[in-house]
């Protein structure tokens, strides 16, 4: 089952998708994807990201090696934007790269987790693209809020897929393309920490609840994104979330 | 007015405060302060927490200077705990520090705040015992959601004071004891980012909105503490917190 909310002549509404390219609003009207405006695909709690959780990645972004436990921060929650939606680039800033990732919901309140039950306590997945304005990140202190906390810097969506119909989320490919052009191409069997590490490890010190996301990562393949750009991020059998850049001196 | 969010025979309450020593449930009652089991005085939304924003504490963790911009984290939800609760000593590390910090709660949606109207968007303050378990931050990424994000790693209280009864919080004496023993003993005036500062530098980026708390720092005088241990953490004229250390092994 995939799972939307969208809003649509002023009212919000959960949807599910039709064929692949429409969506049913709950009163049971179908719609085409561009008639209405796209939401995260939940109401979200804690959201949780993953640094560095691809080990070409932290090549690429000039990091000698992947780390040795998990590098988790946390986002704000008027970061996220839904599918079909814009994101700003900051005026005067040199390097906003797109991030795909496969985002894991928690569906029940839980601390301490062994590894080997990790996947009973997920509800299900979405699509991520983690956007960081990487100028603000070079410093020893290496503050992520300017970097990753930006109102509607993440595009969430467009569908919550329950965990029942993925069987294995830890063999997902996951691509990027700006423009049309190919751009990330990896898959989730190649991050450092898998999913039920990251659990395991997030519940050792604090309970999850039902809606707590967690952004696992990206692979490499990021670029500086422009204003005008469209950019489509994808995870294998989950979605296809597709987001514009524009300018910062556009009214929101 | 000071407010506070107390437990009491199972059921929420707001109260307020008599002759200093005791409160007053919204239905009457007047009680003793032990005799109710204390909430964070607020229903709290995003918890921004500022590292290294007293000088004098950032060269006593080894920094040789304190950051040029504000260096801000966020905590998640479930960190938060009461006045006279218990916080855990997690087993096996060597430093879990104490730090009294004056919290800064937004009173209204904002942003784009100009520093000389920060004020306005302030409803009122509390205080914080922000603790730090310093031994998972030793890295190279600096990572703090293990530090600060544990459960019930952060009272907060007890009481709610409106912004209008604090005439200039940029000169409240910040202070800690240690089963007794004085042991911080700061200033707000000596804030690396000033309050307005860090009001214009969030909102910048990001929509505030009414519940957001701002920790704003600690100054020097953190040291380790046991488990066992009484910690006071008090700003002038906001409140006076305590707090108990238990072990990991205590059931929640």
């Amino acid at each position: 089952m995939k799972r939307a909310r969208v809003l649509y002549e002023g009212e919000t509404y959960d949807a599910t998708d039709v064929d692949g390219d429409k969506i049913q609003l709950s009163d049971g009207r179908v719609l085409e994807e561009t008639e209405v405006t796209w939401l995260p695909p939940l109401e979200v709690g804690t959201i949780f990201v993953l640094a560095l959780n691809y080990a070409d990645h932290a090549k690429e972004i000039a990091f000698k090696k992947a780390p040795d436990a998990p590098v988790v921060f946390l986002k704000g929650p008027g970061s996220l934007t839904g599918h079909r939606r814009t994101t700003r680039r900051p005026a005067g800033v040199a390097y906003m790269h797109y991030e795909c990732e496969l985002a894991v919901v928690i569906g029940q309140r839980c601390k301490h987790v062994p590894k080997e039950r990790a996947y009973e306590v997920i509800g299900g997945y979405t699509v991520a693209n983690d956007y960081a304005i990487r100028d603000y990140l070079e410093n020893y202190y290496r503050p992520n809020l300017r970097v990753k906390s930006r109102d509607a810097g993440t595009p969430i969506g467009p569908w919550l897929v329950d965990a029942a119909d993925v069987p294995d989320p830890m063999n997902l490919r996951l691509r990027s393309w700006v423009n049309g052009k190919p751009t990330q191409d990896g898959n989730t069997r190649d991050m450092v920490f898998d999913i039920p590490t990251l659990i395991a490890y997030l519940s050792s010190f604090m309970t999850l609840n039902p809606g707590d996301v967690i952004l696992t990562g990206t692979p490499d393949g990021v670029s500086d994104a422009a204003v005008g750009d469209e950019i489509i991020t994808e995870v294998e059998g989950i979605g296809r979330l597709i987001n514009t850049i524009v300018g910062d001196d556009v009214p929101a």
